[in-house]
């Protein structure tokens, strides 16, 4: 985002601004992970949280997937719950899943809280924006890099929780029955996530991703009065900033909430696998919109032949009209085949 | 269903079939449960599998909610696990949450599972219609009693992933890479679930409901191959037995699958908190399907105030058309008031 430099793989840029490319361009989320031999021989060296404090091998590590897959982009390695220790929300992954020793439940911690402007996370989190600069330096203009932060529901969701959730009662909880407290813990964390992706860009993120992975598990009323208006938000301060940042916004389970995503700002929407692309793709069609997805990461899991099947009819679903990136409908797993994840990468490379 | 008697409180018969009522039916999925201190109670002086299979005392927290809450439907007491055990995968659940010791993951375990017949599961689920006697002499013919069952798929994943999942990888894994061992898998449930619910009619259940809870964690095409089907053949193997059974499919995440839920053959179909229940039932108007839901069961979390606001819109979404038949979109959670949920009633049972 900071120079004029042309990229010299710029698929995914020109996707992203619905332009036409010689074939869709891909890669997967997660990318930067368990999956990889590469990934684990560096990561066994280090905590979870150390390696994403350590900007030269958090650089190595994000660039791996490119160099041993060939994806055509590179997102940063790095974890959504980064700049919550510094807003005052410490969280472990001493487990391998993310823990929060003080949960927050009550309007009084939410006071408690911190929100961070610029100059305040240009110092908390300076290893996110190294990692960037490092990565750049280590490809040089050859492929675009992504930057990426949680969206404020699904921050909530973690720190509310203390962790992962499978019913979200807590957060919830706190939203019915306190839903001042609620907006003041959303707003905060808007404010600060906003920041944040600027700052990815100032130094060097070629697009930004905003997760917020959970944000479909309420009901559509409840979408548009905690999760829509702070992706609003978060966009609108980045592109008073950036007006031409490529945004791109997930949730997992999009099929009730495409018509409050289209809403958000966002110039690209990633979905999962529970949609038929085909109609996604159609819903969006004249709107300036891309799509990204939508590969179930579990039909990695399957036989070689029957990835190369799934992903070619995943292309075909998608069509060939421009504005599409080939990914996947959430994180790639840990126990995924690597030649799995290079049939997936390959069946894609090959569709021209 | 085994008689023609005369059901005094026939308002969720009646709305099952379409049928004009004085105001909406309603009961809770899982009320029975720990939300209640009588329930407590019994179950703390038994382990879980050991109260289902305890006919007198199951039968007493079966009617617990109807005596005290004053539902329009009392669900028997049980699980959906709890026919997998004399098929040959046993279940616990002393940590509270299902654990299989043996998950299934290869053909031959598949091979090893033993499909029930009738005569077979009236010895050795015989806990379960004794359940219903109890609980039909219990309450008379004033209410009627629901019996349930859980789809293939979604037992099956209980099965393969050894007890609940996140992602349902191993579930996956099993159909993608060995498909035909998924569906004798599938078959062998399926067989055994249409007599495990022709039974419970049989002993004087009045209505079933078929839990296939996860099917909607899969694309539309796999829906389609790996639940649906099944869905259907059990459906229609009821159908024959009892034409005019009413049959309720409920699955947790049906905005992308309301479609194909249609074609299962259920005369209604039970959904989640994330659609628009008005959506809904204008997309079965005129074809004599029932609606059942769809209250976001973390909205009984939060003030009473809340809950009979939150109470009030679902029934303005639900409108006055006849075959609705109010319900929450999933189990109830333990941590849910008593007064919430008699809230959540009583503002049912006051809207005429």
């Amino acid at each position: 985002m900071t120079t004029a430099t042309k990229i010299k793989n710029d698929r995914i840029l020109k996707a992203l601004r619905c332009e036409a490319t010689d074939r869709p361009p891909v890669w997967m989320m997660r990318q930067a992970g368990r999956y990889l031999p590469e990934y684990q021989a560096i990561r066994k060296q280090f905590s979870f949280l150390d390696l994403c404090k350590n900007p030269p091998k958090a650089a190595e590590v994000s660039v791996q997937p490119y160099e041993i897959l060939g994806v055509d982009a590179i997102i940063m390695f790095s974890d959504i719950l980064v700049p919550l220790e510094p807003m005052g929300s410490a969280v472990s992954f001493a487990t391998g899943s993310p823990k929060f020793a003080d949960p927050i439940r009550t309007p009084e911690q939410v006071d408690a809280l911190k929100a961070l402007d610029a100059s305040e996370l240009e110092t908390s989190c300076s290893f996110v924006y190294e990692t960037i600069t490092e990565i750049k330096s280590r490809v040089k203009d050859e492929v675009p890099v992504l930057g990426f932060a949680g969206a404020p529901w699904t921050l909530a969701s973690y720190m509310i929780e203390g962790g992962g959730s499978k019913d979200f009662a807590a957060i919830k909880t706190l939203s019915y029955q306190n839903p001042h407290a609620m907006h003041q813990l959303l707003q905060k964390l808007s404010d600060t996530i906003a920041d944040y992706l600027i700052l990815k860009l100032k130094h060097g993120a070629d697009a930004v991703q905003l997760f917020d992975t959970w944000a479909s598990m309420m009901t559509q009323e409840d979408y548009q009065e905690f999760a829509l208006p702070y992706q609003q938000k978060i966009i609108a301060k980045i592109r008073e900033k950036y007006p031409e940042a490529s945004i791109t916004l997930y949730v997992n389970g999009v099929a009730n909430i495409l018509d409050y995503m289209l809403q958000s700002g966002a110039n690209c929407l990633s979905v999962d696998w529970r949609v038929n692309l085909a109609e996604v793709r159609s819903f969006v069609a004249d709107r300036n919109i891309a799509i990204q997805g939508n590969f179930d990461p579990c039909k990695l899991l399957g036989t070689k032949q029957s990835v190369i099947d799934e992903t070619k009819r995943m292309l075909e679903l998608a069509g060939n009209e421009p504005g599409y990136i080939a990914n996947l409908g959430h994180g790639i797993l840990p126990m995924v085949p690597v030649e799995n994840a290079r049939a997936f990468i390959e069946t894609i490379q090959a569709n021209s």
